[in-house]
């Protein structure tokens, strides 16, 4: 027997038609690539979405085809977020920081009808083009005027040069839910990239969750501050949950050092703001070096990659704001777990609540996760025992988008269950922690090393801006961990201090075997340290009791 | 093209499975009908509820029929909550305060297999089971040996004997989201009871929805007191959203005195309760009464019916306890609007807050709404145009189960909106507010007069307990309002006082032509006062000016 409620589908555009209709005067401010600071309402958001939408119908685009964004964070992309998903059409977000050849390769591999760009990103139009066969149409978003008068590009057109005939009345198509609404491609460190084709079902259901109190907490009493890029898993889906709560949006724009952060924070009265750890230490840097603080920011998530503890005590301890661990991927749209306390931590000692903090977090509803052994029998719950990390949930990818013809990006699950590709443990209260990826864990001796351990523990030393630990090929012990560290500025430590600096702080055997000085650890497109360009840069490099 | 997420339906066994894994030793605590307090986890919890899944396959309950609850808040009800459900049965609350006859009717109307009943309702069980004839079985929500030995009931059983053989090895079955999973019969003034049929779906979707930080706001760190019943739509949905966020959960019982609710609160570190007027006025009397005050309460949502603005303000500046006012129906499972706040008001000051405190709030994501004319067209949102409010939304009901027999059940969607019978203003921010019920509201010399309006300065008077005010037929003006009051205790005001009362607080044509003392309203089954009722006592009143 059915029940007797109501059919209403989960769709993107009921979210901006929510935000239209009860928070039509809710504000979106965005710093623009003009560097000018940019505000609207949500009611001119959805008028100017819907007027989007008008444009691809007139560009001919279809139901179901990719319409790509190469974008800061500012108000034509999340116009771009409501008109081209809200319309039935993919919204497919690349992200600038890949190799043009890459990018060139993911807009053939979507089958992009349309690419629109910020004008930051114009020579990256100019290189791909020619080979972007699929494209048919190459729009920049920015005023006609703007527009530079020869470009090389057949065609370009401004994106508000297109928007002005188009009319605000539309009437959203009634999609089913299960319908692809946007896609992201992910950079594998091996093979060619690889996407998620999200669902409106799954990015509503998302949105949801990522709103709750144990989540990132969004009211509509907050301004937001994504600081995680629209090209990245959709800034973590926050300008959906914006619209779902009718939250204050700033949008940072290219301002992502630590200065325009600061102003834009102030500047706007950001309560809430969100992004990977690099942004936040430079952040923190310029903070501390012009001795500021902070007047309305509450809490931040950090995730991306695992946050050094010494990040967390700083925000916490320096500027009252709470820091909420978090851990998700591109392929689970992409939130995880947070860390969050529960009823039976609120009587703890604040040390032992830090502790609990430094932890990824626990699952939200919707995300189950396990952690199994080689057989891929589950492990216990215990905070000690690491297994390959699981996890399933209506956001979760079920395969990758056309990957069948890559060995890589077949059918990826295991018996219903993702692969993550992390190793963790998870704790009796449900509180998992990342140990490694499983491709970076060290394996010394019978026993696993976790490169994070290792990294955190350099980074704690007051001489360390950034430190990588990989683990190098040794004939008895199979690997031997060595740390790559970047001084801070002006800040020295000799290989043996900081060598007796882990005395203590990991076993002995887990200590590594020697310390590698660098000006810089390469960073990837998304911010994380590539582990894979440092093992090129140590082809040549010997264990110190191998020399 | 569909997106290539996993599917996971949104099912009641999938937020008790979460529960049991991630908040497994999250307290359940209820005061028992024994007067005992009783304390175990959501990892008992959920394996008595698989318990009892074994116990209806056992009865030969068949998937979809329904099973009925007769029952306060605690721990046995709320295994039925998602054991019934979760199984594939549909749970049927019913509510012991209507009348036996009424209660033998709704039986007779689901055709309930079952009825499982806390012995304070023996009585009830006793006066009906052999006019229930679709009931097959009997059982008593006791252990073994509280089950008296002749209760004149055939085959009657204790819910404890029927659990203990059963496994708490099951496996729930995999539902179409969109199976009916629950039911509410709403008491209509007028009629037969009309009941609500939830589905999965739409049961997952509000529990989401109503623990969002702009409505209930609730977390892990929360010890949330539900002090609405659960045979009351569901308790607003806490049990399911408390399952959903590991929350504490608190049970009442069959102890809903001011001073029983008082001590539950500060023995279990209450942080949020919620329930309707009726109740927190005899808290607040308790409390008033003793000089007591609250150690851990932080928030109350209070809805059902209007509340008084004097309890609001008692809440806020005596206790320090944030009160949200809400509204929403049995056919909206049951959350429509929230009040809380939106960030253009944190500036406003405390008076200008309570003003917006004071409406019943603005539309969660999920719940659109509208106020119409005569005609069904769209009304203005300018906080002063009333009309007839619509709802609609996934956890909005489409049509009452079986109502086809009944004229007043019938298919109720007005164009797609539900009509919720309501008359309400809704502001430029989206602010909604009752200004009445649709056949309460006094129609005087072609202008509506809101009996809520009038009520309110009754109450807001010092010696005025409670008030209701009513439209009595004039030959010259259609309809001219009445006050009729209960004093409270020792206190005492004249007619002429509470007239006076009246004067510069509300318009001259407004002030009741009346004041009818009495010693006690009459209550309908939900708490709300059944102005019906007192029209019936008023059948040989005449008006003042046509005496």
């Amino acid at each position: 027997m059915l029940g007797l409620m109501q059919h209403q589908a989960l769709t993107i555009s009921s979210l901006i038609d929510f935000a239209e209709r009860h928070h039509g005067e809710g504000q979106v401010v965005s710093r623009r690539v003009e560097g000018d600071i940019h505000r609207y309402t949500y009611k001119e958001a959805a008028q100017r979405s819907r007027q989007l939408a008008g444009v691809l119908d007139a560009l001919h685009i279809e139901q179901g085809e990719r319409v790509a964004s190469i974008a800061w964070n500012g108000y034509r992309h999340l116009e771009m977020y409501f008109g081209v998903s809200g319309s039935g059409r993919v919204l497919h977000t690349i992200n600038p920081r890949m190799h043009p050849e890459q990018i060139a390769w993911v807009i053939h591999h979507a089958q992009d009808q349309a690419v629109f760009f910020d004008m930051t990103f114009l020579p990256i139009a100019k290189a791909i083009h020619a080979k972007c066969t699929s494209v048919k149409h190459w729009v920049a978003l920015c005023d006609a005027d703007k527009l530079p008068a020869d470009t090389g590009i057949p065609g370009l057109q401004s994106y508000e040069a297109l928007l002005a005939p188009q009319s605000p009345e539309y009437s959203w198509p009634e999609l089913d839910e299960n319908t692809a609404s946007s896609m992201c491609y992910t950079s594998g460190t091996t093979g060619n990239p690889k996407a998620a084709l999200y669902s409106h079902r799954s990015t509503v259901l998302h949105a949801y969750a990522a709103a709750l109190p144990d989540v990132m907490c969004l009211s509509a009493r907050d301004a937001i501050l994504p600081v995680v890029p629209m090209f990245h898993v959709n800034a973590w889906g926050i300008p959906y949950s914006a619209a779902l709560t009718g939250a204050k949006l700033v949008f940072p724009g290219p301002g992502m050092d630590g200065k325009s952060v600061y102003e834009l924070i102030e500047l706007e009265q950001v309560s809430y703001a969100a992004g990977v750890p690099t942004v936040w230490q430079m952040l923190l840097g310029h903070m501390q070096t012009n001795g500021l603080k902070f007047s309305s920011l509450k809490r931040t998530v950090i995730g991306g990659s695992a946050c050094p503890p010494a990040m967390i005590t700083a925000f916490n301890d320096l500027y009252g704001v709470e820091v909420l661990h978090a851990w998700g991927m591109t392929e689970m749209s992409p939130l995880g777990t947070l860390c969050t306390l529960k009823n039976k931590h609120l009587t703890l000692s604040e040390e032992e609540k830090m502790k609990v903090r430094l932890k990824q977090g626990r699952g939200i509803y919707g995300v189950d996760m396990k952690i199994v052994d080689g057989s891929g029998a589950e492990l216990p719950w215990d905070g000690k025992t690491y297994g390959d990390l699981l996890v399933k949930g209506p956001w979760v990818i079920r395969e990758y988008y056309q990957g069948a013809g890559d060995a890589l990006a077949v059918m990826p699950l295991m018996d219903g269950w993702f692969p993550t590709g992390d190793v963790a443990t998870i704790d009796a209260d449900g509180y998992m922690q990342i140990t490694d990826r499983s491709k970076d864990v060290i394996k010394s001796g019978g026993e696993w090393i976790s490169s994070i351990d290792i990294e955190n523990i350099a980074v704690a030393h007051p001489a360390i801006a950034m430190a990588a630990c990989v683990g190098m090929k040794h004939p008895k012990w199979d690997e031997r961990p060595i740390v790559l560290v970047v001084k801070k500025p002006g800040q020295e430590v000799t290989r043996e201090e900081l060598l007796a600096f882990y005395q203590g702080r990991a076993a002995k055997w887990q200590i590594p075997d020697d310390v590698v000085f660098l000006d810089a650890i390469p960073l990837g497109a998304t911010g994380k340290m590539q582990k894979s360009k440092l093992r090129e840069l140590l082809t040549d490099y010997l264990l110190p009791d191998l020399r």
